[in-house]
This record gives C-alpha cells, sequence and structure tokens, in this order.
C-alpha cells in the first residue's frame, strides 16, 4: 500500500494561503512577505483581492515574480430559489476572470452546503452539479481550471456538500468526462487524510485531476470546527505519505500551506509564522 | 432514490441512551425515568452500568421489561504495545459478558483512534481487525452480537477510525463473510448523515447486520467537536428519510436517542428531555 517516501520536498515548491496570515495581513503585505521569505507561490482569497484591486495585486504578484497557485475560492452554489443559484453563478463567473487577471493556476470551489431550511443533501448536490456545469464554458474559455475542493464532512452541513475525493471526482467524470484538463480537485490534507480511499481516489485523479494540493495539520485535540487547524508536524497527518501518493499520480505541482488557527498561529507575528512554515514544510511534508 | 416515507414511528420502538441523560441521572434513575415516561428501550454506558452493578441493573431492567437495545461500548482498540492491545481485548470480552448479563441486543463497538504519537492510520485500523477478530468467538459463543459504530470522521484521529458505512461493513465482510449474524454496524444518523453513499451501504448491510439506529439531530452551527449534538428536529438531518432507508432494509429495531449536549439538554430537566423526545421522536424521526 505505502510508496517509499522521498526525502524533504523542494522549497520552490512552497506557496502561501493567505488564509493562514490573515489575521496579520492584507494581500499586500502577504505578497512582500513571500518575497521577502523566499516563498515563490501564493493563494490570495477574494475578499482580501478586492480590498488591494485585482490589477494592483497582478502587479504586485508579477513584480515579485510569484506563482499563483489558486484563487480562494469560488463555489457556494446551492441557494433556495432560481435568482439565489443565479447570483451565485455569476459571482462564480467573475471569480474566474479574476483568477484570470492573476493567472492563477486554478479556481478552488468551496460549493456550498444546504440552503438555509433545508435538510436535502441531495438536492444540494444537484445544486452543485448544475452550477458547476453552468460556469464551465466560461471557465473553459478563459483557460482556467475549475478545482473542486472536497471539504470535511463536518462542513456538510454549511459549507460544502461535496465530502470526499471520490464524490468529487464523480462529478468531474460527470461534467467532463474527457478529462479536458478544465476540472479537477484540491487535495486539501485537513479534509480528506482520514479517507480510507484516499490513496486510490488520488490514483484515480491522476495528474490531469489533481489541480492544487493544501498542507497543514489535524490537532488532537480539536478545539474548534473552523479555526484550529494545525501547522504541519503539530497533529497526526502523515504529510510524507500523502505526498508520496500524490507523487505517484503525476502530481508536480504546489504544497500550499493554508492554515485558520485563532488560537494560536493567526495571533503570531507573521514573519515567524512564514519561517516556521519553511522549516516545517522541509521537515514534516 | 427516495423512498416514500411512512408516517410516525411506533413509539414502542423509542429507546433512551444514557448518555442522553448521563449528566444529569445514573443508571438507576434512568431506568426508573424509561419506565415512568413510558419508553420501552434503554441502552447504557458501561461506566453507569459499573457505578450501579451489573446484576442490580439487570434485575431492575427486567422489573420494568425494558429492552436493552445495546451495551456502550466495546471497542478502543488500537493500543501502542501488545501489551496495551492485549487489554484492549480483555476489557472487550468483560464487556461481551456485562452485555450478556444485561440481555443486550448488541455490543457497541467504537473502535478506537491512533495510538498515542502514532500518524499511521492505515495500522490502526488494521488493529481494530484484529482486536474484533480476536473478540469474536466470545461473543459468538455469548450469542451477543456485535455492533461496528462507524463514527464522524472528525473523530477519526482520537476516537474510531472506522469511518464511513462502506468501511464498517468492509470489515463485517472480511470477519465474518457469511453474515452470521455475530457481526453489524451501529448506524447513527449523527456520524453518517453526510456520506453520499449512506442510503447504499444501509441496502448493503441489510436486516442481519443492521443492529441498531441512533438518532440525534446535527446542529448548524456546530459550536462543539463532541458536545453539541441536536435533539430530533433541531438540526438539519432529514432523519424520516433515513428511517425510511433503515425499514427498507429490513431495519425492525428501536431508534435509540444519543445526544451530548453540554450546554443544552444536558442542563435540562431529565424528566423534560424525555417528554421532549418522546415528542420529537413522533414528530421528526
Amino acid at each position: 500500500m505505502k510508496r517509499k517516501r522521498g526525502g524533504a520536498p523542494d522549497p520552490a515548491k512552497l506557496s502561501l494561503n493567505t488564509a493562514t496570515t490573515r489575521a496579520q495581513w492584507g494581500l499586500a503585505e502577504a505578497i512582500e512577505g513571500c518575497a521577502r521569505h523566499g516563498i515563490r507561490g501564493i493563494s490570495p482569497w477574494r475578499d482580501q483581492l478586492a480590498a488591494m484591486g485585482v490589477k494592483k495585486a497582478a502587479r504586485a504578484i508579477k513584480a515579485h515574480d510569484l506563482a499563483v497557485t489558486g484563487l480562494c475560492r469560488g463555489g457556494m452554489f446551492p441557494a433556495s430559489t432560481a435568482a439565489g443559484r443565479r447570483k451565485a453563478i455569476e459571482d462564480n463567473l467573475r471569480a474566474i476572470d479574476e483568477a484570470h487577471a492573476l493567472g492563477a493556476r486554478c479556481l478552488v470551489l468551496v460549493v456550498g452546503g444546504l440552503p438555509k431550511g433545508s435538510k436535502d443533501i441531495a438536492s444540494a448536490r444537484e445544486q452543485v452539479r448544475d452550477g458547476i456545469r453552468a460556469m464551465l464554458p466560461h471557465a473553459k474559455a478563459a483557460d482556467m481550471p475549475l478545482a473542486i475542493e472536497p471539504l470535511h464532512p463536518m462542513y456538510a452541513a454549511d459549507r460544502a456538500c461535496i465530502n470526499t475525493m471520490a464524490q468529487a471526482l464523480d462529478l468531474c467524470d460527470a461534467l467532463d468526462p474527457r478529462k479536458s484538463g478544465a476540472l479537477g480537485v484540491v487535495v486539501d490534507v485537513y479534509h480528506v487524510w482520514w479517507d480510507p480511499q484516499l490513496e486510490a481516489q488520488i490514483r484515480r485523479a491522476g495528474r490531469k485531476r489533481l489541480l492544487a494540493y493544501h498542507i497543514c495539520d489535524w490537532l488532537v485535540p480539536t478545539t474548534d470546527l473552523l479555526f484550529d487547524r494545525g501547522m504541519m508536524g503539530d497533529g497526526v497527518i502523515d504529510l510524507k505519505l500523502i505526498r508520496s501518493w500524490m507523487e505517484g499520480a503525476g502530481y508536480t505541482g504546489a504544497h500550499e500551506v493554508e492554515i485558520f488557527s485563532a488560537n494560536n498561529w493567526w495571533k503570531r507575528d507573521p514573519n515567524g509564522v512564514l519561517s516556521t512554515m519553511k522549516q516545517r514544510h522541509q521537515r514534516y511534508s
């Protein structure tokens, strides 16, 4: 079952998902921080991007020659009304344009959970399928791959009703059966580390559908459902093993660090966070 | 996909898992409470059983003619050392004897997570398989079915590394391929409601392997990973739909209410909790 584990990862693959420093830094500071620390990739969130301005951000990112390893995030498709669902799709089309303007490698889709008052998760999942189908032509025209992120089942109700790799890949098979490269998945270890099918599904996804790789760690105990992610090495996820599966399946992209941490990393000096990220990436990832 | 939903459930199927009132009542009070409220089933936890004494508890349960719809819990197999694993199995053998003394319908297995310091979830899963295999002969001799409870993936690290119905049923297939009835699963809606394979896996389990059915609700938001379960009707789980799947697969057993709720139901008058349970069972389950 286990692949041979390689040595330390290529430091040039490290990328900062700006959620990791969002309590301390805006996007401009995060871009400069990456440049200063020699981190070669960045993945911005749209609220920070809007605050900085897309053109200004694109210029700053280009000036420092950073790779944009993803834009977070599109998605949030399900809604109680047809008008709500249309509005979500319109917002997703704008997200594609923003990702294109930044030269992002993919647009990350956090697909959304149950509409308010609904208990019908099967219907929410159909709405997700319909939403992605509706935005796919624009994504193809912009040459912007859409990366479905299966979220941990603890977020099924309120954030994403796509909760396993198998489910995300079934959706890819349904909407892009020829594996055009326009649709794939984000493997975020926090969401999928527990899945007994993880290795098999990474293999199934293959190079064409493995669009991004997010790392952090699962802490024991975890004290908050949202904001208690750990830094690599502080938890129980066998990151080297999962990376070996990703590489075995042909993934050659970035290792993007995304840590929501209200009581620890968000309270620290962000330069220290980036230094730690670099060390932990080398040692534990 | 959806089955026709029946009307209100048979009130005689309602059972109290004593975790629901554990902050207020010991086992003796819970037994009397069930009798007083006309609840016909009870599922004790072993700590409360030990506090009351097995013989005394068995007599009180018999005196009130309650069905013991399960004993919580065996399991917790993985350990860092062989001695630790042997100790776990010995405790599980005692749990079988206790379940037998109570005339329980099954012994619930919460299988355990990663041994301290381990990141090897595949090995933990193998230890679970070996542990169940080791206790199965004694369970068969005592005619006490073992019910594997897949726990929500958010408990994979520290409580149970069996996290989906498919995984639990694969284990049943491996250890009891002839479906003797000695090994099956608990379907607890809290743990599995999100699973896109739930309907199919309930069908796959079938009557012989559906040993218990636990109900409660998933709250939005959920504020604690352990102690914030909801009462039926207060959350997003389509309980009537899941019951229709259970019944469609041949399940005729109890509907056991198990609610861990530090800030709500554990703070209320337990008689009120039981009254609410009965109403909500009829209305939402």
